[in-house]
């Protein structure tokens, strides 16, 4: 990731600044301690990266690195990484490393519950744009370590004609072929509609993906039946949870996207023991 | 604040980068709308001169703005903003503006929730340096829009000396000791203890705060029975939930810092209304 | 466009630096200057905004400003724009304005001629990433001002398939199918082809463009025949020159894009009369 | 070159920003592959270093690096690159990687077709300000490659007074005398000419070079004769081409300034050929 | 120190920018040189770190280096630093390289000798926010070098009332209550006082620092009398002279702060060697 | 001056980063006061921009401003500024404005010392590039703001052999002849002399300036006398002292440079007086 280690620097900036007040003044410099991440609750791993890279940042010398990858499941008790570095580093950079780690193991782990909610069908879960403002990235890479799919990453990578837009351009076929028009040819364009008639007119002109926002299981069990195999993905969107994204999953749509993985995921709580070496 | 610009530019960039590819072919580039930022939740709000700023940083031309302020109160269905603007730049910050607004008033929330359960102690509900890398200052001030109190920012405006400095000094009276030596006249001290024999240590030493770290309300009892108006702070800190947070608040602590207000967050639902002006 | 001032204060950074030695030592303070920019040979405008950006950031006060807009033609002697403005500030930012405008109006005016050549036929006219670095959305925007349209902006907001790719992935099919999956649902998927056998497997597989790359004319139009009206696009590109434009056109591919748009436009000649106020 | 590092990071964050989404979708992350840059057309080379660094920066683990330097000669066909990496790396960095080669060698080697043109004559081929913005350092190397000399870099390092400077100060002697008593002791002043008397001005005011600006061959002729020996170096400015820079050189002028070394020199065409390693 | 790399990069871009003229054209680009620093006055170091950053960050290939230690003393004649590097590099960064250390090592220097003056008084010498700007981390690191201590970094993490804010808030009191409710609790809280009614009201009202701003020798030892052991130190500023520091020592005050310190002090004579390897 | 704004805010995120947490506490967020720059000691004036540059950058929303100029000559006890600002801004800024003002006032009125002394001699009294890191465009306008001339500004804009690159080179004669074929012909060359045949040798190969080294006046005036109106600039430079200054301009140097000006000026005693408004 290119913009990985401005990321990191900004973020021990942000938290030791000119300095680590309480461990300059206990802790010799040379000192060295055994360090180890374990988990205080099962999860999925996401970010093991970005902790590594707040000690290497540090100088902290790590040696003896040993350590779960991004993507693998943990039990609570399980250790996360194992590794040997400089006490003064390794105590100054542990709350950015934890704040890291368990923020986006958080965003892994509750992609992962929604994935096995819909285990066994053909059906994406996937991120928003609802994500940490400048920490997209590594949060949409936690959703994939989660096994969910992204969805566009910005407004410039991917179109998706909302409410809005249709009203400003004047319908939705108007809005469609806009899009066509000034976009390059390498772009798809996915429209929002509200009933069967705008799908069948965003059909008509030419959108490869409809959102259908918001609707009842019903209402998107009448979409998939009146695609009827045309050439469009479906894309359900709003108000999915836990409890109800199995019955969406199961109306046929192609794609679920929730704003609540990034959004409002809850850490995962870790704890980094750390020990004389 | 002195970095707030940089904050939401850095932002903007993420997400619309060279361009809002579905706002630029759908809508004219003078349209006006006129924007209605409401709640879907009661909640306490935080994070509205961020939002404001996504707008001004897009020229969006607002006028005819009318909002809540920060630290207030709301209901679902309320407006949180009224505005018209550049419908382009509107479309454009949309996302960006509502990421910000959500995530504080999300902090902003459930502090205001911690702080209404201790209501009538002498008590301050903190936050922690577990936050967002490198949205620290923000969401440290949707904790005060809530009510709560702030802890140190960093490790280098506070002097907190947890178990591994101990152990690295020497005990709770050589690490105070040397925190003392070592810091300016301005700073004080706060070191963790475990029990009574080291906060007895810790106040022979001088130590200004101690952290009553992961104590059962018994022993944070014991601990405040100990001190006896002696002249020093105590803090609790550790699985503090809103469940709880009552009965710790009862034991007489003085502070009480809560890593999810936080971390663990989740986000304000606020939507933006637009039509066009 | 977002990054613009950011883009024109390195470029003034870089050729006035601490100071223009000559007008300071030459220039009263406060004197002030009519200037006209004029075109000395014809062209298709581009760029004019951030010409104009150059004198705003030296803070030259600029009045009366009129001027031509982005994608209008001008002939050899017209005025491209009048203004007054602070002598110091206008003859200090003359040259980096110069270099913006002469360099984007270059590209508008190659690309435009290439338009101009396929006049009649439905095909566009497309850049490539063989742009200037660090100049790329000026360049493409040049490229819109001269009628032509955009390829994708970078790597990450399109995916074409080429050659190495294909030998990476075991085969068209293979590489098309491994990019669907991989992808966002809102991206197209785009795979260079060489001969007819790859056209095929290319739609089967499921791709939305085939790059027809350095084909002469018989094989492109041997390509549009077999696609028949299936669902593909057709982008004819390498050594498209303004001779060989129109006959390329003909085939009937969708596409055709040329890197000399702007890896080898050159400038156009504009000149800055300046006259005291 | 102290910033050639944040120049080429630039550039790829223009190009491959999140992610190289082809290549992400179709290579394996561990493949490495053998890389060839050859020619496909005669040339000068200018680059070589910032092509490597592209894929130093995307880690590539280049090995066997074997190449021609900065200034080498080559023909149609010649290899000028020979490397191993990573894959994905290289294909990643390509387009970056060629984008600058291929301009800068244009630059060296439109260069040295003047340079040849005026061989025998002792004169100075030099470039101008018209440089791309933000690539000066990097094009004013390309013009040394291609056997050329500098100019000044901008308008802090060299004083030049033109025409504009000359009316505000009011006349070249009056212009020359400050601008000698305004610069430090380390400035050479220059001023533009536009005929005889001028020119005696300048050499009485103490100029050390005169810019001989838009004249004829004849009217240059005219000015080395008139200086006779005297301590002024002459350089010829203005609609020098090809054909006509040996008539220039011919007059006796010392130094001859082009524009169309950097704002007009086509790119080189180079071509990366990869296979698997 | 965090930011260390790109406060050394910025001051080398300011002296070298696009290159070194004069070492460029005179010295061999692979040449190698012995470099010698010494000490042409006596002195304490500090800065050496960043000296030799300034060779590594011109990529000098510095072998043998063999120095003295930040905080060592030194004479006149003394070497401090003994190293081979390349020569082009060396030449370059002689000048920043020197203007660091020689600006520190006077810093360090100036605090030695009032640190010296105290001698067996039980007193901090400390520095102020008095210091050059964007260079404060470092010249309070060589305070420290020189056996000083240092006061709060900058406004936000320390609390010190002034008379302005007295003013604002009401009266010492006031004040004072106002900065520990508003302020995290393991900040101080210093005011200034300038009699003892006010010290008197500081003491009452909890203040942990009273500021004697000031005074005269007599009115500091009546304050540190009044005070007679109770919880609170005292600080004493301006116009504190190498002649008067000592007195001021003997009233009993625990902090002496010292503006001159980082705001004016010479720079220590040093000077650089170099002779071909 | 171009970066002014950027040093500016970098110096108040040193000094204020998240907040002023003394003036926040203490101090009404719409108070406005009555703000009085004044001298504590006679000198000359520099920064004054740059002091108000600090306050709008807070947003002070500063009135009444009436303030002397940069260059203008006060006694202790004059007023050097008057305004009404916001209160908090103008407390927290004032630190940073009045560190920038006074050192820059301080270089000044050195340097105005130094001019004093020479009066009535035709000789530039110069800076050098012992110059504070990053400061050292500020830097350069105080000496002229104290009647001083700019050296050259730094290693790009002017040649100047020193001893180490005459040794590289292989004697005075080549390097200068290496400097004058490798720079740009509107530069001048510098060359350090030690005695009168190496000063020959200098105006032999057509050095524009010489540079005597630590010479005594005895040798600088047999310099003067040997060179007896020939066309070489002499600049006098070592052990410059104020005492020592007129003799060595009564030798007939062109050019004294004294790095005292910038590297050991003390700053000069200025004061904020605040009142409420």
């Amino acid at each position: 990731m290119l913009g990985l280690d401005a990321i990191v620097r900004d973020a021990l900036l942000e938290d030791i600044g000119r300095g680590d007040a309480t461990t300059e003044a206990t802790v010799p410099e040379d000192a060295r301690c055994k360090a180890r991440l374990y988990a205080k609750q099962d999860g999925v791993l996401s970010g093991i990266n970005v902790f590594r890279n707040v000690f290497h940042q540090l100088n902290a010398s790590v040696t003896g690195w040993h350590a779960k990858q991004d993507g693998d499941r943990f039990r609570k008790g399980d250790d996360i990484a194992l590794f040997e570095g400089n006490t003064r580093a390794v105590l100054s950079g542990e709350r950015v490393a934890l704040n890291f780690v368990q923020r986006l193991s958080g965003v892994a782990t509750l992609t992962a519950e929604f994935v096995g909610r819909v285990n066994g069908f053909n059906v994406r879960i996937c991120d928003t744009r609802k994500t940490t403002p400048r920490l997209r990235e590594l949060e949409k890479e936690a959703v994939r370590h989660g096994g969910g799919s992204n969805h566009r990453f910005a407004l410039y990578d991917g179109i998706l004609i909302k409410e809005n837009h249709i009203t400003a351009a004047g319908g939705v076929s108007k809005a469609v072929h806009a899009a066509v028009n000034r976009s390059h040819h390498l772009m798809s364009v996915g429209v929002e509609v509200t009933n069967l008639a705008e799908l069948d007119e965003a059909i008509s002109a030419g959108a490869d993906v409809a959102l259908l926002d918001n609707m009842n299981n019903e209402q998107m069990r009448e979409a998939v039946k009146f695609v009827n195999g045309r050439d469009i993905v479906l894309e359900a969107s709003g108000n999915i949870t836990l409890d109800r994204v199995r019955d969406v999953a199961a109306t046929g749509v192609h794609i679920i996207s929730i704003g609540a993985l990034t959004h409002s995921a809850p850490a995962i709580d870790l704890s980094l023991e750390i020990a004389n070496a």
